[in-house]
């Protein structure tokens, strides 16, 4: 089935909104195995909705639309529905009294405009809104289905998941299955090269890259007549894959790398302390987003001045004279200084030049340095990040040092 | 001019990503004075992607395009754009060789697919970017515009900003001005309450509020034939919106709280350093991303365990086993102890509890204690924020640290 997600209102169209009602919507029509070929937005506009409608239909079966429900004299995606699918409104006695009583409890004026909530098209399929007063319902005409929900977030998601799933369930043929491989350190059209003859090939499963910042990511997905048949053929892919690129793979359930590391030190039991310069506590801070990581974590200083380098952590006055606050020379003595001080198995540092002022010719910024050690293990590696803001240079740096952490965890 | 964005990407139909650009782009492109008609999403499908272009010019001047300008085969929106825009890709020899001194400064092998992203339409006007490998581009043709820009939002966000805007802005007829008032403390419901009388009249200049994590905002905007009119008309009205309102404004320009403060500390040039404990080192890295920082910033320390608030605080035994390590007591031993310790002007410090773990009835999820001393002056305070998940949470507490330092900074 190829459907089309249809969101009717003027406030999306100005920035105010963020649109989640689409993604939530792809997201759950993929898994019940419906190809969902565009997503639209029109304004409160009835016969620019009217030709969307229209035009969607030319190649879908289904259209879910939300918004547009509600009591006001701009929520018109009822009456637009009605008229390209051949059916009328009347009013539903039933919908008429609830609503009714619903004012009564909650205390509240029904007024006139209110009744517009209880006008459906004859042989629409009603859906209950349990979290606000707008029916959803469906529609089928010729073939066609159009599905219409309320706008509201949290009355469309509960709608959609107590009433349309059922529904869509009855209707649907087949299964999809995917899993969401998320990789750091290669880069996205390098990912593809490596995977060129299965992206090529592609039937089923299906391989798709993503760049997101910092990471490439892959998307095995089967869509099969059954979820074990779909299953098996994504686990059989990976399987291939991860020959080529498992090395690059840092998780295989779409989580992030600092969850994935956080994850690796509370269950190993890894006490972790970090001393980050450039990085001002971004290394810190993003490790403790991690709920349970009190248990490992025991703290974190950001040397930001010279002589906070030199009081906290000990680095010596000539290291930083000689070779400066960024080199390799600091950032190991800020990662042994650590250990030293507070004896945590792993310890990391960081020094390096965020920008976007601070760079020379010899030390641009972006570059940086991080030295790791663990147990008795040491790794200390100059990075070139290529600039484009500080924010960003911060940030990569942040997931090179996990990614570093990843690794050396592995290695234990 | 009326405009329609079209979002390219498979990926966005799978719902795995929220479309963003589009609520940018449409914020923006309303700012200029564009009407946003349209916001479309198709995948990486040239058929339909031509089809859906076609139909948008149907009543709209102006086509944004995100998505599909990368290097890998299913990239196509370059090429889709110039057919329907009746033009031709060529090699563009000077795009060709920024990529490959770009791949040969980052130490990357440049793949074959990468020259895909050289070649250009041969009408383009090109916008570099300096945020990644893809350039955008503006083509016209009989009177319609096609705008061709990155699909990642760090790119598309900052080719907009610095390349697009001033080529849109050319073209258009009327003036905007506006000003975005960022305030906190004071919530968006009560801030529309105080502003009713000139929100409710809205002519010009119209008044908006928005909601902003933790934040509410107020945009004062004026559509004038000249820019000098519609300056005027906006600073009148910020004038009596200050009385109402003034002590909750933080920033005319919208400024984030934390470059506000930033900028305070370097302007008074006051030495800062910060102890941590619930947000992890949030606060020193948020601080810390205002550039030039480093000229006052000394040290951060994230004391997460009991032992490090005592070794690097001096925060005493008694006092964390007798109010327990969330409280006003352990709150302003940190601080104090941070100033004997490196003697900052400003050292502020902070102890909660972040959630979901932790929370008892007493001492719930969202209990917070900060304690600021600037010179002679202490301030300490109780903050009891609703629980609305670990990285709100912390989130909120650094607003509400850096909020008290703003406060404290102005005092003196």
């Amino acid at each position: 089935m190829k459907s089309a997600i249809l969101s009717v209102g003027t406030e999306l169209l100005f920035g105010q909104i963020t649109n989640s009602n689409s993604v939530f919507l792809s997201s759950q029509l993929n898994n019940l195995g419906v190809d969902v070929m565009y997503h639209y937005t029109v304004g409160d506009n009835p016969k620019r909705l009217a030709e969307m409608i229209r035009q969607a239909f030319t190649d879908c079966d289904l259209i879910i639309t939300t918004g547009g429900l509600g009591p006001t004299q701009d929520d018109l995606t009822k009456e637009i529905a009605a008229e390209v699918m051949h059916d009328d409104l009347v009013l539903n006695e039933n919908i008429l009294s609830e609503l009714e009583s619903y004012f009564k409890r909650s205390n509240r004026e029904m007024t006139d405009n209110n009744k517009k909530q209880a006008y459906l098209p004859t042989r629409a399929v009603l859906f209950d809104n349990n979290a606000g007063t707008a029916p959803g319902f469906a529609l089928e005409d010729e073939g066609k289905i159009i599905i219409c929900l309320p706008g509201p977030p949290r009355e469309m998601t509960r709608m959609f998941e107590q009433k349309v799933k059922p529904y869509l369930l009855k209707k649907s043929e087949c299964v999809i299955y995917y899993k969401m491989l998320r990789t750091f350190g290669i880069g996205e059209s390098m990912l593809e090269t490596e995977l060129k003859q299965w992206i090529d090939g592609q039937t089923d499963p299906t391989l798709a890259t993503y760049a997101k910042e910092g990471e490439a990511c892959l998307r095995i997905t089967s869509k099969r007549k059954t979820s074990e048949e779909a299953k098996t053929a994504v686990d059989d892919m990976i399987k291939k894959v991860n020959q080529k690129i498992g090395k690059f793979v840092f998780s295989y359930d779409d989580e992030e790398l600092y969850e994935v590391v956080g994850k690796k030190l509370i269950d190993k039991n890894i006490s972790v302390s970090c001393a980050e310069s450039c990085t001002g506590g971004l290394f810190a801070q993003t490790l403790t987003e991690v709920s349970g990581i009190s248990a490992v974590f025991d703290r974190g200083i950001v040397t930001y001045s010279n002589r906070a380098k030199i009081e906290e952590l000990g680095v010596r006055a000539e290291t930083l004279e000689k070779f400066g606050a960024v080199s390799e020379e600091t950032a190991i003595e800020m990662a042994e200084g650590l250990k030293r001080k507070v004896g945590s198995r792993l310890c990391i540092s960081v020094t390096g030049i965020a920008g976007p002022e601070g760079g020379t010719e010899e030390k641009p910024v972006g570059l940086v340095y991080i030295c790791a050690l663990l147990d008795d293990r040491r790794v200390s590696r100059e990075f070139k990040i290529r600039d484009t803001g500080r924010k960003w240079n911060r940030n990569y740096t942040m997931l090179c040092m996990m990614d570093m952490v990843n690794h050396l965890i592995d290695e234990i």
